[in-house]
């Protein structure tokens, strides 16, 4: 398996709401057939009914809200551009689940959801490089 | 906010578990602080412990196993690539959630799930191009 991914998926329960949402922060795509297309760097980011999304996965969908196990993250140049989106999200609509605060690791963090609940984390952490396109590398931990 | 991702972080009940299983598939990463960190392409994967990733993000970890609301996907090159990729995570350790078949878009995937639930799409979709670093861009649907 080559170790990339091409495809992440938010399940969501209103498609019209949520494009709005991603929209109002500033993101732009392609609708097809109820499904929202972003090209995020070289991937996309899509937006699916959760019950298509589900189905097409063959799980059932039987969990309520809450916290699915997966967070996405964007990692950001200055503590400030973590305080100026974390706003942004909030006025968009988001719901800061926590507030932005140096954490134990020492970099400056915060996080919200969307409006279906999925996690996006907003950071500056200065010790992963940041390409000028905003492609991000793993620093050498010297470890394996 | 830019239109990228940096992390996708697996929340994994046992990292060390989780860690074996993607390397299994031919993954390679670093792993600091019971953290697994994935280079994939411009952004990271990243398995973490489900219960310190809920706890990072302010959020609840109330649900119980199942579908989280959030797909990953990863575009090959054939449909016998789908086929062979699809054995090698059966035989890793993965679950196959929906047989590989050519879906009702007209193009061929499969679905497995790691061992912590999360599900991976492996497809064959020529609409969608993939550069030789595997990057995929969109293509141009005439939507807006």
């Amino acid at each position: 398996m080559e170790q990339r991914i091409s495809l992440v998926t938010l399940g969501v329960s209103d498609v019209a709401r949520s494009r709005a949402f991603y929209e109002a922060l500033g993101w732009r795509g392609q609708e097809v057939e109820e499904t929202v297309f972003f090209q995020a760097g070289g991937l996309a980011l899509v937006l699916w009914g959760r019950d298509k999304l589900a189905r097409d996965c063959g799980l059932p969908d039987e969990a309520a809200a809450g916290f699915g196990g997966i967070a996405l993250a964007q990692n950001v140049r200055s503590d400030a551009e973590v305080d100026e989106l974390l706003a942004a999200a909030q006025r968009a609509g988001a719901t800061i689940t926590k507030a932005a605060a140096t954490n134990a690791i020492g970099f400056y963090s915060g996080v919200f959801t969307d409006p279906d609940g999925h996690a996006w984390e907003i950071a500056h952490n200065p010790g992963f490089t940041l390409a000028a396109d905003g492609s991000l590398t793993i620093p050498d931990f010297g470890t394996a």
